[in-house]
C-alpha cells in the first residue's frame, strides 16, 4: 500500500514540472455556508487539473528501459491530457485511446501535448481492447488513470500541499471517481482529520462500495460529473474503506449550483466534478458549521460553449 | 496631480481591506502571444474588481465630519459595490444611483453591502440630477468614480503591487475608461516602462483625445466592455497625455476572443473591459515581441447567465 512516505517522494520528484497552487478563500461563500473553506485550486494546475501529479510522477518513475517506448493510456478527460504532457517533458511517446465521440476541444488538448491519438467505439470493452492492442503493438507502458500506486502517490501531493498551506484543518472534502485523489489524500491526512468524499447521486458506486463494504465494479453513470464517471479502483477502494469518514451524494442541482457559487463568490470556473465538494458542503451544513474544512477543485476545463447549466436548467 | 507618494500612501491606508491579487502567468498563453504575459488578477479582488482600490482609499480618508452623511455616487457597476463595500467597513452609510434598467445581479450585489439604492431613469442628465438631489438631501459627500486624485491614487496601487511583484517590466497594458486605473498605473511606473492604454473600437474617446490632444467628453459609446463606456475624466486626460505611450483600439471580436483565451488558458473569467488589455497585445503582437508585459485584470464580475459572446457570435 502506499505510504506518505511515497507521496513525499512523489512531491519531490514533480516538483519541478508542477505548480504548487495556491489555496483561495471567500468571505462572503463562508458566512453562506456557516464554516470556513479553503479550496485548494488544482484548476489551475498545468494541464488544467490534478492529474498532472499522478502522471508526472508515474512518467518520471520508469526506469529508461520501461520508459524508451513511451505510455499509453485511454481517457477522453484530464488524465489522457495530463500523461500525453507528462510524456512530452520526459521526451518519450504517449498513445491516448479516446473514444470516437469525445469532443474535439479534448482532443485538441491531447494532441497539443504531442500526443497520439487512437480512436475507438465508445464502450468500455472498446477502450480496452483498443488500449491492448496499442500496448502490445508499441510496447509501450500502460499508466491506469487511478488504480496505480504511483498515480496515488502522486495525486496525494495535492492535499500534502493543502495541509502544509493551512493549519488545522478539521476535515477534508474530496470527489471520488476513480478514488486515486481520494485515496492519495487519505493517506497524507493525520488521522484526526476526518476525511469526505463527494458523489454525484447518479455515479454513487463508491457510495454503494462504501455502505455495503463491497466493491461495485458494474454500474453505468449518467452526471454531468464527466471525470467521475469511472467506478472505484481496488486498491483505492482498499484505502477509502479504512480511511474515510463517509461518502456524500450530491444531486445534479446541487453540483450546477455549487458551480455557479465558485463561479461568481470565488471567482472560479471549475468543471462539474470540482463542484461536488462545495454541494456536499451545502447539503451537510450541520455537520461542518463552524470548522475549517479543506475541499480540493480538481479542475479547471470548462469548455466555455459547454456550460452544463445552459443546457439544463 | 496625484505623486507616487500619495499612491505609496494610499496603499498603506487601504491595505487592511484589500487583497494583494496575485500575478499569474501562462506559458501556453506565453507561447500564442510570442512574449512574457504577466497578468495582475484584480479580478480576484474584494468586491471583484481594483474598483476596491480607489473606493477604500477615498472613504478612509474623508475627515470624520465629511464622512458622518455617508457617501454617494452614480454607478451600476463595481464603483457602485465597491464604494457600498468601503461605507460599510468605515460605518458610513452609502447612496447609489442606479439607472432603472440596470440588472438584479448588479444590484444584489451593491444592496449587500448595505448600501441605499436609488434608482433613475438611464440618462447620464437624470443620473446627475438623481445624484445631485441625493447629495442635497442627505449631506452625503460625492466620491467620484475615477475623476478624483484619491480615487487615482488608490487605483494606482495596483500596478504598484505588480511592479513589486515583477522585475524589469517592458510595458504595462492596462484599459481606460474614465482614466483612474490607467492614470495611477502612469504615475507608478518608471518613465522606462512603456505604459499603454487598451481600448475598445466602439467606445474609442480616449484614444481620440489622446491623438489630438484634446479632451473628448461628448460620445455614445456601444461596447461589451461595460466597465468602459465612461469618458476620460480632465485629470486623468492630464496624466494620460503625459505619460501614456500609445492607446490601442480593438474590436468587439478581439475582446471576446481574448476573453474566451483568458478563460481556456489562464481560467480566469473575466469582464470583457479586462480582456481588452490581451486584445489590443494580440493585435499588436510584433511590437510587444519578446517582451515582458504587465496586463491588470480590472475585474471578474460576469454573470453566468450573461456572457457577452453568447449573444453575439
Amino acid at each position: 500500500m502506499v505510504s506518505i512516505e511515497d507521496v513525499t517522494a512523489a512531491h519531490a520528484r514533480i516538483a519541478p514540472y508542477i505548480h504548487k497552487t495556491p489555496v483561495m478563500r471567500s468571505e462572503r461563500l463562508d458566512n453562506i455556508v456557516g464554516c470556513n473553506l479553503f479550496f485548494k485550486c488544482e484548476n489551475l494546475q498545468k494541464a488544467g487539473a490534478f492529474k498532472s501529479r499522478g502522471a508526472v510522477n508515474a512518467v518520471f518513475s520508469l526506469p529508461e528501459k520501461r520508459a524508451k517506448n513511451g505510455v499509453a493510456t485511454h481517457s477522453s478527460g484530464n488524465h489522457g491530457a495530463a500523461l500525453a504532457r507528462a510524456a512530452q517533458l520526459r521526451g518519450i511517446s504517449s498513445y491516448i485511446v479516446v473514444p470516437n465521440d469525445a469532443k474535439q476541444v479534448k482532443k485538441s488538448a491531447i494532441l497539443a501535448y504531442g500526443a497520439e491519438i487512437i480512436e475507438c467505439e465508445p464502450t468500455l470493452k472498446a477502450r480496452e481492447d483498443t488500449l491492448e492492442r496499442v500496448v502490445l503493438d508499441t510496447g509501450a507502458h500502460f499508466v491506469h488513470p487511478y488504480d496505480d500506486d504511483l498515480i496515488i502517490a502522486g495525486q496525494g501531493t495535492a492535499a500534502l500541499e493543502l495541509l502544509a498551506q493551512v493549519d488545522e484543518l478539521d476535515s477534508l472534502v474530496v470527489p471520488v471517481g476513480g478514488g486515486g485523489l481520494l485515496a492519495g489524500s487519505a493517506i497524507v491526512a493525520h488521522p484526526a482529520i476526518k476525511i469526505y468524499a463527494a458523489e454525484p447521486e447518479m455515479a454513487d458506486d463508491a457510495y454503494r462500495s462504501f455502505k455495503t463494504g463491497k466493491l461495485v465494479t458494474q454500474h453505468i453513470p449518467r452526471t454531468i460529473c464527466d471525470g467521475l464517471q469511472t467506478t472505484v479502483g481496488i486498491r483505492n477502494f482498499v484505502i477509502m474503506r479504512d480511511k474515510v469518514s463517509d461518502v456524500l451524494l450530491v444531486s445534479e442541482q446541487e453540483v450546477i449550483d455549487a458551480m455557479r457559487l465558485l463561479w461568481t463568490r470565488l471567482k472560479q470556473v471549475v468543471e462539474p466534478s470540482s463542484a461536488v465538494t462545495l454541494a456536499a458542503v451545502l447539503r451537510n451544513q450541520e455537520a461542518f458549521s463552524g470548522k475549517r474544512v479543506g475541499l480540493i477543485l480538481t479542475g479547471g476545463n470548462v469548455d466555455p460553449d459547454n456550460l452544463p447549466f445552459r443546457s439544463s436548467i
